[in-house]
This record gives structure tokens, sequence and C-alpha cells, in this order.
């Protein structure tokens, strides 16, 4: 879609340099609240009010929760207390809730005040949550039944009380103490005889949260489950709220995010790299380039101790990087599929012995390929002519195999152990590990030319 | 959920063992097919049919449907025509062909004879469109309304057809030649008057893709405009499937362990680690590793090529790693930083100078963090007492500043030409990048050395 947009941005600059506004209205009214969001964020600050005002009331409020905090936060300032009313009123709490989170203190007190009695009060509980568990994601607008309804009524319910929900299509069955006794759906209750009953056309067996669930464990269960909503109750087993799927959806992108920033030794973000200021990326970074930098530490300690063997043979530490490197890509590819099947919960800490028997044999058959492949490229090209070339390379093909195998036991160990002592498993994930690696496989390499080198 | 499988499968082995056959169905219905199928994967193959047999026919159906591979094509092989007859009734129609897609041809020939000729033929149609593509995980299944019915005509047919389809909450508005012209939702239905037409009630502006829409792209649509789901059109615009958000959430896992694996030099895997055979690793690893190997030769060669230098000064070598790790991790954090972005469609190839000029400065400010910190240990500790140690401190900080600069820019512009040629910018990540800066890293660490050592 973002093609479509950087076009489509131009001819609305100029459609709104020439106020051909009722135009604009009939264009913006065609495009979906995202597509709106896009174009507002490529806008100069001054024309964005402008055109916020020209978008019709439903439209303005869908359009300002897809906007990023710096566009929502400049609109704002230049609300009037009406406008911004108007569009507070249109929000579902979970999303005044998100924006409130974004926002600062000044700003929140004046979109508190300018909400009703009620709603203020739901935002207000919601905002207790701890940031990242499920109650932090959910809205507590929801469609609740009583068993003794027939199909009949449970629909006409709906559609007295359904408009101002985020989604109808999943309902609660509640008892008169609020405890959750059942869900049903919309298709259910409309493939049903108007007068069954409720209590006998709903699924009792409910898979329910509790408000402090990991949001990550939350979305899983979307995926695993095919939910479109899930219900989240407190410790006396009340429905207090519902995590609707388009959440889960974003929960799920924003985690794989954030695996993916660990894994690369990056502190994870929450704003899209674009919109990450200069500051905010290298405070991102540099603690993990310094602490990875210093313990290199350990390396050069290793090489300066064996340079007795390096000044014999000054050829070894031309093979260095090849070697670390190996160990460190062997290392990585474990811990990266470790990691991935630890956060689809494919696997616990408890099949440990199953992954390093399986990580074994794997490095066994990788390593003698990269050691035959690498003997002969010695021989042929990079020794040709050296003296003792033969030795040499076996001394640098035997490494590479240890160094694999090596390489691959801690990769894959090293997350799972994290996430048995509650650590992070991504952030074991290929920097940390290759440090490891190049330590060790030095160590490899340097015993193996003692070994054999006779040094 | 899986902690809760583990002991359960425990209690259903006995239970299978003393043929409590009655008291297992009366657990299974309490169950999720997903939890239920979790428990198959666990059971020794020979118990598979028995605890099979035992599930009411549509939850078995469910079942079967989040099985493994293995455990369906072991399954069917033990069922007769008449309960794979059975199953197969009970698919929709997108996941039979998820399961005819994973199935050896004999198999696939069995299931086509049980289908029904109806749905038979709509598996091959789906069969046709290349894998990957909006048109390989959409369902035929959905339900379809005339413009000038009225809402209570709409919800009476909904009645009607629902029953069998996968989703009824959006239905489809055609004309009579089948083109798309509309959608609406259950929700709209049911709050509109009666009498109130589909036409007047439907939203125009419907976003569709085509049949050969790239399936991440569909994915990413469902996040950024909230679908439950998407349709598909073929070129004249006429309605040929929809793509249901359960679907699109699979879709987003994949892609995100396909890009992931790619970042840690692993060819994507279609199979969950657990379930992947040695010698399947061993073929999504070696490949990388050993390209990544025979490029390392560039370092061997570049650092047997300044053997005067090392001769010179043999402390220098020990902090290669240090260097070209420090190089390969400020690469990886901002090719990795930008494929993500790639992905989650935040930027395109046109952003490269905005990128580029943003990385610089990021990379000037780690560059100079790293080699302050850097020269400052050195001093202190690594080169205590060492001969012109200033300048060998020098040497090395200087270089860890050109290096940091160098790598970020390489990481970063990597990815944005590999999205330019239409390559995956996933493959450019971490570990090419590495042995790219690998190199440059050295160039960089001995001319600076041979212009401040003068040698």
């Amino acid at each position: 879609m973002e093609q479509v947009n950087v076009t489509l941005t131009e001819t609305i600059k100029v459609l709104l340099d020439d106020k051909k506004f009722s135009t604009l209205r009939d264009i913006l009214v065609t495009m979906k609240p995202y597509d709106i969001a896009a174009i507002f964020e490529n806008l100069q600050d001054e024309k964005m009010p402008i055109l916020f005002r020209i978008l019709p009331k439903e439209l303005a409020a869908e359009t300002f929760v897809e906007m990023d905090d710096e566009t929502q936060e400049f609109l704002i300032h230049g609300f009037s207390d009406s406008e911004l009313k108007e569009v507070v009123d249109e929000l579902f709490v979970d999303d005044a809730v998100d924006l409130i989170e974004e926002m600062p203190a000044n700003v929140v007190k004046r979109i508190l005040r300018q909400a009703d009695k009620d709603m203020r009060k739901q935002i207000n509980e919601l905002l207790k949550y701890p940031e990242d568990s499920a109650g932090s994601i959910m809205t507590t607008e929801f469609i609740v039944l009583r068993p003794d309804m027939t199909a009949e009524m449970a629909i006409k319910r709906i559609r007295r009380t359904g408009v101002d929900k985020e989604t109808i299509y999943t309902c609660y069955v509640t008892d008169a103490n609020n405890k959750l006794i059942g869900i049903t759906t919309v298709k259910d209750l409309l493939l049903a005889e108007d007068d069954e009953l409720v209590k006998s056309i709903m699924e009792e067996n409910v898979i329910s949260v509790t408000t402090l669930a990991d949001q990550e464990q939350v979305a899983q269960m979307f995926s695993n489950y095919n939910f479109l909503a899930l219900p989240v109750v407190d410790n006396e087993n009340r429905l207090v709220g519902i995590v609707t799927i388009d959440d889960a959806i974003d929960v799920i992108q924003e985690e794989a995010t954030e695996d993916i920033e660990k894994m690369a030794a990056v502190l994870p973000s929450d704003k899209p790299y674009m919109k990450t200021s200069i500051f905010g990326l290298y405070k991102k970074r540099v603690p993990w380039l310094l602490i990875l930098m210093l313990s290199a530490t350990f390396t050069s300690a290793i090489i300066s101790s064996f340079e007795a063997v390096l000044a014999n043979v000054l050829i070894l530490s031309s093979f260095i990087p090849m070697i670390t490197g190996s160990g460190g890509n062997a290392g990585s590819q474990s811990s990266v599929s470790v990691i991935r099947a630890l956060s689809l919960g494919e696997i616990q800490f408890k099949s440990i012995f199953l992954v390093l028997w399986k990580e074994f044999r794997v490095s066994i058959l990788c390593g003698i390929t990269l050691a035959a492949a690498n003997f002969v490229k010695l021989l042929l090209f990079d020794l040709h002519g050296q003296e003792n070339a033969f030795m040499i390379a076996l001394v640098i093909s035997l490494t590479l195999v240890g160094t694999i195998i090596m390489a691959k036991l801690v990769g894959s160990s090293l997350p799972l152990l994290a996430s048995k002592v509650g650590f992070d498993p991504a952030v074991m994930a290929n920097p940390l590990i290759s440090t490891v690696c190049d330590s060790l496989s030095l160590l490899i390499y340097f015993g193996v030319a003692k070994l054999i080198l006779h040094l």
C-alpha cells in the first residue's frame, strides 16, 4: 500500500494548497484509516490540522488511532477542547489507553478531562496493568449474555448494545456474579433455533487468561487456537476484558521484531526505525557493542599468550578470522533455531538433551564437510608451496571440526539455559555466542597446532 | 499450553492402555484441537488410530488439521476409505489443500477419491496457484450477498448457508457477473434496519488482492487494516476466494521465522525444529557455512599479504578478532534494523540516502565511544609495558572508528540494494555482511598501522 500513498500524498498536498476541501473529503472517505494516517505523516505540520478537520468524525478518530505518537501529539496540541472530546468519544477504550501511554503528562491530563466519566474510569483501570500484560492490551467493551437467554433474545441484545463494541462476534456468558461460564459466537447464535437457550449453545470449556498473563503467550494462543478474541479474567474468574485479534497480531509483529533485534545485539525498540532518532539508535546499539568489544579481551589475551606459536608459524594467524568466523556462524545457526523454537513454544528446557544430541550429530556432519573442503582448498591454493603445508592444513581442518562441534553445542545450549534461569533466550543469540565461540575456537586452534606441529 | 499437554499425555496413555474409552472421550471433548493434536504427536504410532476413533467426527477433523504431516500421513494409512471420507468431508477446502500439498502422491490420490465431486473441483482449482500466493492460502467458501437484498434477507441467507463457511462475519456483495462490488459485515447487517438494502449498507471501497499476490504482502495488509478476511479476485475482479485471518497469522509467523533463519545463514525451513531430521538440518545449514568459509579466503589473503607488518608488531595480530568482531556486530545491527523495517513496509529502496545518512551519524557516535573506551583499556591493561603502546593503541582505536562507520554503511545499504534488485534482503544479513566487513576492517587495520607505525 505504501507505494499508493506516496503518489497520492502529492495530489493531496496540491489539493490542500488549492483549498479544494470538498474534493479532498471525497478522496479521503474512500480510503482506509491506515493509509490516511500514512499521508498525515508525510505532511508539513501546519497542514495537518486542516486536513484532519476535513475528515468525517468517525473516520477522523479511526485515522487518529493509526498515527504515530509525534503526529498524534502535534494534532492534540492544535485541537480545541471540543475537537479533542469528539476524537476521544469515538475511541475504543484500549486505543485510548495506548494513546495515553505514549503522551506526555500534560497532554494526558487534557485527554482524561475530555473523556466522559465512565470512560475515564475504564481508562484508569486499564492503566494499572503492567506493560506487556494481557490487562494492558485488553479492551473492556464486549458483549455479555446470560445463560438462560434464548438465541433470539441474545441476537436482539447484540443488535441493541453492539454498536460501540470493538467486536460482537464472540459473546461472553457470565453468571450473576459476573463469573465467566461460557462463550458463544454470533455464528452459533444465528445458526441456532430462535428459542434455543444460550446455555445449550455456549461452549463451556473456555480458555481464558488472567490480567497479568504475558502478552507474548496471549498472542501465541491466538495463533494456536484460531481465536478472534480471548477473554481476560481476574483471580476470581470474573470477566474483566477481552483481547481482540487485531491487538494480538500487533503483539506477534512486535515480539518478532524484538527477538530479531536482540539476536543482532540491539536493545529492543518500541518505535519504527525511521522514527527513531540518531541518539535513540545510538543508545540501543552501543551498549552491546561495548560489552562485546570488551569481552574480546579474552581472544586478544589468548592470542598473545600463544605468540610463541604464531611467531614460529606466522601463517597460522591468517586463518584466525576464517576459524572464528565459521565457529560464530555455526553457533548462531544453532542458537537461532533453538530461540525461535522456544518462542513458538515448540521446545522447552527439559528437551535440552534431545537438542544437544541432535545438534551434536548435525555438527559432526557440518564439521567434516567444512574440514574436507577446507583441506583441499588449503593444499591447492592458500598453502601452495608453503613448507609443511600438509601438517598446517591438517591443523586447520581438525580445528574446524572441533570448532563447529563446540559452536553448535554452545549455540544450542546457551539459549535453553537462559530460558531456564528466566533470561530472554534471544539475548543469548549470535553476538554473545560468537564471542564465547571465538575464545574457545582459538584455544582449540592453538592446542591442535602445538600438538601436531610440536611447538 | 504445552506444559498442560505433557502431563495430560501421560494420563491419556494410561487410560488408553486400560481401554477406558468413554473416560477418554469425556476428557478429549473438553479440549481444543491444537492440544489434542499435540497429544497425538507424543503417542506411539499404534495407539494413534485407537485414540482418533474415539474423537467425535467434527472434533476429529479439526484435530486432524492441527497435526504435523507425519502424524497425518500415518493416520491416513490406517484409515478405511469410509473413515478417510468422514474426515475429508469435514475439512474446509483450504485445509484440504494444505493437507494435500504435504502428502505423497499415492495418499493424495486416496484423499481426492474420497472428496465429493464439488470439493475435488475446488481443491484442484486451488492447487493450481503458486506456493506463497494469495490463491494458495485462500478458501473458496464464503458468504455472497446481492446488492438489492434487505438486511433481513441477508441475515436469513447467512443463517441458511453459513453452517459450512469458515467465516460468516465478512460478507461479499457481487453483481450478476460475480464481480466484487462491495463488502459488509454481520455486525453492520445486525445493526441495520431490517428493510435497509445491502447496497446502502455495504462498503464500496473494497481492498482486495489478486490470486497471485505474495502471501507476505497479504499478511501485512491484515495487520495494517485490521481485517478479519480479505477478498481474492481474478484479473476481471471476479471474486474467487477469501483469505481468513487465522491463515494470515500463520503466514506472519512463518515469514518471521524465515527472516530470522535467513539472518542466521540458515536456509528457510517449513518444519518445526524438533520435527526436522538431522540430515534436514545439515542441508539447511552447511551451504552457507561453506560459502562463508570459502569467502574467508579474502581475509586470510589480506592478513598474509601484510605478514611483514605483523612480523614487525606481532601484538597487532591479537586484536584481529576484536576488530573484525566489532565490525561484524556493528554491521549486523544496522542490517537487521533495515531488513525488519523493509519487511514491515516501513521503508523502501528510495529512502536509501536517508538511511545511509542516519547510519553514518549513528556510526560516528558508536565508533568514537568504542574507540575511546578501547584506547583507555589498551593503555591500562592489554598494552601495559608494551613498547610504543601509545602508537599501537592509537592504531587500534582509529581502526575501530573507521571499521564501525564502514560496517554500519555496508550493513544498512546491502539489504536495501538487495531489495532493489529483487533479492531477499534477509539473506544479506549478518553472516554475509560480517564477511564483507571482516575484509574491509582488516584493510583499514593494516592501512592505519602502516601509516602510523611507519611500517
